[in-house]
């Protein structure tokens, strides 16, 4: 009866996005054995688009680490950002301040290097994969899926890793009464466009107004990512050129600051929530990114996130493998978690500081503007902000 | 008929407060003339007790005003204060991070202090004032009203200030067109208590816990101010000794920390308030303190807002007197409520880090949590609190 295929891995892991893939690449270097199961396909992964502000750690990851230099290559280093409030930019000076930066790179292209990187050293990353189901993941980890070519198999693991996004079954394996869920959901949404026009700044703007929120953000020489705050029920349909501009340039332009506009390639509806699971860990199953927390896009924090997850979660195993130690997988959920709440709360920091929610008074208003005054004109203040935005010292480091 | 006595000033103070005294001992002291009218007898208003941390700019003025220097000898200087959470303490060092301190002296010394030194000098300074009435605010000032011992006065004067404290009746006089309120009320208040009992820790203890805030203060050796979090109905009369303790312990101690308890002296419920109307200049009207702005105490803001609205405005009459320049006296307001609007953030941030407000999600209190531990863990965060705390640098400084 059985057509099953049966292997065995030292780590099993559910997700083939930039979590998983990282994970596989460092253990690899360590000579650890691990398989990657993706349900999309490799296509499909790198034609999903998102945001990609990499903080300065995530970036010596991949670098040192030998994915790929191209970040540093093709990627735009970015040593500060504007603040702009009451018709006035203020800049973050992250040089200045905190002696650090951020790297603007889109997601994608960190998927596109993983991928090449993983691809050329061997790696068993499958792409296409149904149907994962996991058995065992409390003591001994059993995962039958159906391979992208239509195999039945079965793999059994050491230890499982699920990296499987937003959407992540894994998670759904700690049982009920041993996790906790933390979920908030905000009164507004992003709407975001690519167009077709040259940079309208060489820097992101976050810009607070009171008509609401908006992000003046780069792509390339020729096209730009901006965002504005909407209702969360807005249909993108109902939007023309017209009314995106308008809207932009109430929010952003005036004293002697207009954006760059061009046609609207793209228009999508960005959903603000932050969510967490806890622990990240239970038996031999351990969850990192997206499927055990998601931040709203504020703080540009998620894919920072998990690849910080993927770096303390990297460091347990190849301690676990090399000396027996389960000491680092112990502390895994602890370590992840505390920068995961700092992150929490930033996001929600830089959201509250930069939205108006549905429902402010007048006072809400002026004590926000109050905030953001307070934060650009002290130094204090600001190398806060340019900490949290290019990304705190690993505890480990 | 008239058996009013009449008679002229260059400034009329409403209000015999801090604020108000503190604005008439700058002005004698460069020749300048007022007169202060109070309605409270000088006992009453030193009989109310309120708390008092100082800035370190506040202290200075006392100091070098020659006010007086009894805050350096029987006030105590504290170089830092302790955020404690999950069970464990953590200092905020003032002078380390931010090389400054604040005094704990309480605001009742403050007036005694002035109403002495306004004594001393000859100041003209009227208690137990009733029924003032202000006419010409806008042009040409005049104020009626019955002195301590019954006489009907009238006193013209370039300018007014209304220094007249939280129930002001100066601000009124500024026509609804031309004023903005702003207005907030917390879901909560605090339940403040003076002990009998040795001091529990020689600096002030902001505790978060999951039961809610508290605060453990200090009077003196044997005499001690605390406050918990309480809903804003609670009737003290509900509230003995040991249900008090118990309350408090249950915030407070922990892992090797234990309040020192004793018999309860006092107890009274604190609201939570923000407010604020702008401007705080109409014609010859000036607003300065509580008259215009009230803040929650949990930054320990109001008198030193009130002494720095105070100090600005002086600055600009005396530069008026000297020159006849009406410069200060037009950027009174907006460089006033620049730092108004620090403070009410900065109010409202203490408040809403250390607070459990009614309906917190679970999120909300996680994320608290994540936000202190990423402010103490930060020399960057733990310095803007700092600065906040003890106070920014004035603009004209």
């Amino acid at each position: 009866m059985s057509r099953r295929t049966t292997s065995t891995t030292q780590v099993a892991i559910v997700g083939g996005g930039p979590a998983g893939l990282m994970l596989s690449h460092l253990l690899a270097g360590q000579g650890i054995e691990s398989v990657v199961l993706e349900a999309r396909s490799r296509q499909a992964i790198h034609e999903t688009v998102r945001a990609g502000i990499l903080e300065h750690g995530t970036v010596k990851l991949l670098v040192e680490s030998g994915v790929s230099d191209r970040v540093l290559r093709e990627g735009d280093r970015h040593d500060g950002i504007e603040l702009r409030f009451n018709g006035e930019s203020h800049r973050i000076d992250f040089q200045d301040l905190v002696g650090e930066s951020v790297w603007l790179y889109p997601q994608t292209e960190v998927f596109a290097d993983l991928a090449a990187r993983r691809e050329a050293d061997g790696g068993d990353v499958r792409y296409g994969v149904s149907g994962v189901s996991i058995e065992g993941a409390e003591t001994d980890p059993a995962l039958t899926f159906t391979d992208g070519d239509g195999r039945e198999s079965e793999l059994r693991a050491d230890l499982v890793v699920g990296a499987d996004g937003s959407r992540s079954y894994c998670r759904g394996l700690i049982p009920e009464q041993t996790r906790r869920r933390y979920f908030k959901e905000y009164p507004f949404a992003w709407f975001g466009i690519l167009t077709d026009a040259p940079r309208s700044s060489d820097e992101l703007i976050y810009a607070n107004s009171e008509h609401g929120f908006a992000l003046i953000s780069q792509r390339t020489e020729i096209m730009q990512r901006m965002y504005f705050q909407c209702d969360p029920r807005e249909n993108v349909a109902d939007w023309d050129d017209e009314r995106i501009w308008s809207t932009l340039r109430q929010r952003v332009n005036g004293n002697g600051f207009e954006l760059k506009e061009g046609p609207v390639l793209e228009k999508v509806v960005l959903p603000f929530r932050s969510f967490v699971q806890e622990p990240l860990r239970h038996g031999k199953l351990f969850l990192a990114g997206d499927a055990a927390h998601t931040v709203p896009p504020t703080g540009a924090k998620g894919l920072n996130l998990a690849i910080h997850d993927v770096k303390v979660l990297f460091e347990a195993l190849d301690s676990y493998y090399r000396t027996g130690s389960t000491g680092g997988l112990d502390t895994y959920s602890d370590v992840a978690l505390g920068r995961v709440w700092k992150a929490q709360h930033f996001s929600y920091w830089m959201t509250s500081m930069l939205h108006a929610a549905p429902g402010d008074s007048e006072f809400d208003q002026a004590r926000r503007l109050g905030e953001l005054n307070s934060v650009v004109s002290s130094r204090h203040g600001a190398s806060y902000l340019a900490e949290c935005y290019t990304g705190w010292p690993s505890p480990r480091a």
